[in-house]
């Protein structure tokens, strides 16, 4: 059976070159980066050369790059550490996101309301798009925080982020962006997006897991999310996990190299994927902005059937794919993103997301073609809902 | 020359097997954990059998086992997590911790208090032993959490938790130990200890960077440190780092079966150092108790010279050693540890930490011993603050 691995959104496989340079820090580069004896020298320098590295793909100086664990990691860094640093501060209790945040954003601000902050949702239009204007009427005097991600890992979209900085920034409030589901996969430059602070995670770009990073820009406040020692420049402690910083180091440049090449050769997959679905397939429809979208991003819902029942019929056949968020499919709520874009909660159910990556082919499309329709088929006839010929 | 590593409280080198085990998380098996299709099963399942490792390890149930990067993120989602979600319900504003906490509970703790939190450092005698009724002393009717660690880093010391506990427990309030320099080498059972939270990270017992877990004793509250996703049961968000997760069950499982062994390696090496150091080298004195102490540890004074320079002209001969505490080793401020116990500011410069590993012999303890005296010397000689006879 053919296998096809479109779930590259859920998590990428490492590149070989990424194991590679990651092996001697795991083996005998074991030492802690800030010992002062020499077990310490060389993780020290794998670390900023990856940092240079990471900096590189996002048009950052490398002192503005800070190593989390994860982009979740990275994101509660940012929106939890810029409210509570604004909290000692006493500059005010409002903080605006999109109504299409991950959840890394999301429930970090629901905490933050927990915590007395207030919490503006701005809402987004059919496709997904957050409008600039409306991000800017939802600004106040004791706003703190915007953070409004560049591009959304279960629709695709691509938000006008430059736009939306130019509002938040003429008030001069801190502004962060989610760029985890974009970052490798779309050009990234901090100065010409106009962001303070923006998170990514090396998983989504052939890295290793257990590697993400936080852009801050120089002169930005914010406490620690994990205070302690002196790492990071004392804005993450805890003993610096080397073999996978030197893995997303070698992720970074990869993506950074190839990126042109890799959007080159999934457009057209994405475009032909697309087409197939909603032409071939009765009753499917597109998610999100048919163009102002992620390269390797194709999402639809597809009406009178569940998700996870298409997921794992589709897995019997060698399919890889998921169903909206994976950090949130097993929880089997309807999607906050689907919610918001004015899908029905009925037809949220049928969500179907396939990410595409570098080593698809057409013929992975095309098999995926093969099997999918009569999967669909399968279901509805299963359905309460469906009446054949509707 | 002859290498020794003597600070495997810095970090010690991951077990072949360690790696072994986690090279197929790697590359091949590199699903999302939550991905309903079939890359997501291994990992699964391999998270769930590390969980169990690591529950045997510390005498917890799995489902009380949550993983986290880092020992220092285990102490900031205990104390945070506890504090915050107190102050969601009203509960009161009050911390314990002991003077000689290691910075990554300290400085939560002093984050929390710019938040608003009163915090009380309950002081530690000349061995750096917590008194349980200076605890109990210290408890009011707005305590929210005490965070007594369970053994030192810097000195050894192993604090009397039992005790403590019993005394917090009494009213009913949450009690965190940080476990990470002990965990995996000495027997731990969070039951026996009377604890609600304890913290730990593989890299102290020859496991990966990257990895460490908080145990949670079942109804315990707090709120998370990383919010979003549902993994870890919704406790602590992001993609899972599976090689790390497994690598840290692998450490666990082999540090269970061979702590009787380590520790009889360790203890006749451990005495032989501190016996030699503090008979051979005038001016030197052993730093923590001298029983009650971490089986690897060895932790003294060099009247009249400063840390630094030993472990430079150390390094020169082979040997890495530590001087305190490596998460601030850099920031070359006194020690907090240190000034606790009394130890005079000018004379805590002198602090010298040599950490056992299962791979030290006799023979590593005496090669110390023919380098460090004309090393001690040397650098009294240049000290302006050493009059030779004295």
């Amino acid at each position: 059976m053919r296998e096809v691995y479109l779930d590259h959104g859920a998590t990428t496989p490492p590149r070989p070159e990424v194991i590679e340079a990651m092996l001697p820090y795991l083996r005998e580069e074991f030492g802690n980066p800030l010992s002062l004896h020499r077990y310490g020298e060389k993780p020290r320098q794998a670390i900023e050369a990856a940092r240079e590295k990471v900096a590189a793909l996002l048009g950052a100086r490398a002192n503005e790059i800070y190593f989390t664990a994860s982009g979740s990691e990275a994101n509660n860094m940012a929106v939890k550490g810029v409210a509570l640093m604004a909290r000692t501060l006493g500059k005010g209790n409002h903080i605006v996101i999109s109504a299409i945040e991950h959840q890394s954003v999301l429930y970090a601000a629901e905490t933050m309301a927990k915590l007395g902050f207030e919490v503006t949702r701005v809402p987004v239009d059919r496709y997904g798009l957050v409008d600039p204007q409306a991000v800017g009427d939802a600004l106040r005097d004791d706003t703190v925080l915007v953070s409004i991600m560049l591009a959304n890992g279960e629709i695709g979209t691509i938000e006008p982020i430059p736009e939306i900085a130019r509002v938040v920034k003429a008030k001069g409030i801190p502004f962060h962006t989610d760029a985890v589901a974009a970052a490798g996969r779309i050009p990234i430059d901090v100065d010409k997006l106009g962001v303070d602070l923006l998170s990514v995670a090396a998983s989504q770009f052939y890295g290793p897991r257990g590697a993400g990073a936080l852009y801050i820009r120089r002169g930005t406040r914010l406490l620690p999310l994990i205070d302690g020692g002196i790492q990071e420049g004392g804005r993450r402690a805890g003993l610096e996990d080397v073999p996978a910083i030197v893995g997303m180091g070698v992720a970074a440049e990869i993506a950074a190299a190839e990126m042109e090449r890799r959007t080159a050769h999934l457009l057209p997959l994405r475009d032909r994927l697309i087409a197939r679905l909603t032409s071939e397939i009765p009753h499917v429809y597109l998610t999100g902005h048919p163009t102002q979208r992620l390269p390797h991003h194709v999402s639809v819902t597809v009406e009178y059937i569940e998700g996870e029942s298409m997921l794992l019929l589709l897995s019997m056949q060698g399919v890889a794919a998921s169903s909206g968020s994976t950090c949130t499919s097993r929880a089997l709520k309807a999607s906050h993103v689907l919610t918001a874009i004015g899908v029905d909660p009925a037809l949220a159910q049928g969500s179907l997301v396939f990410t595409l990556g570098e080593g698809n082919t057409q013929e992975d499309v095309d098999y995926v073609m093969a099997v999918l329709p009569g999967i669909v088929e399968r279901l509805r006839q299963m359905s309460p809902l469906y009446k054949p010929g509707s």
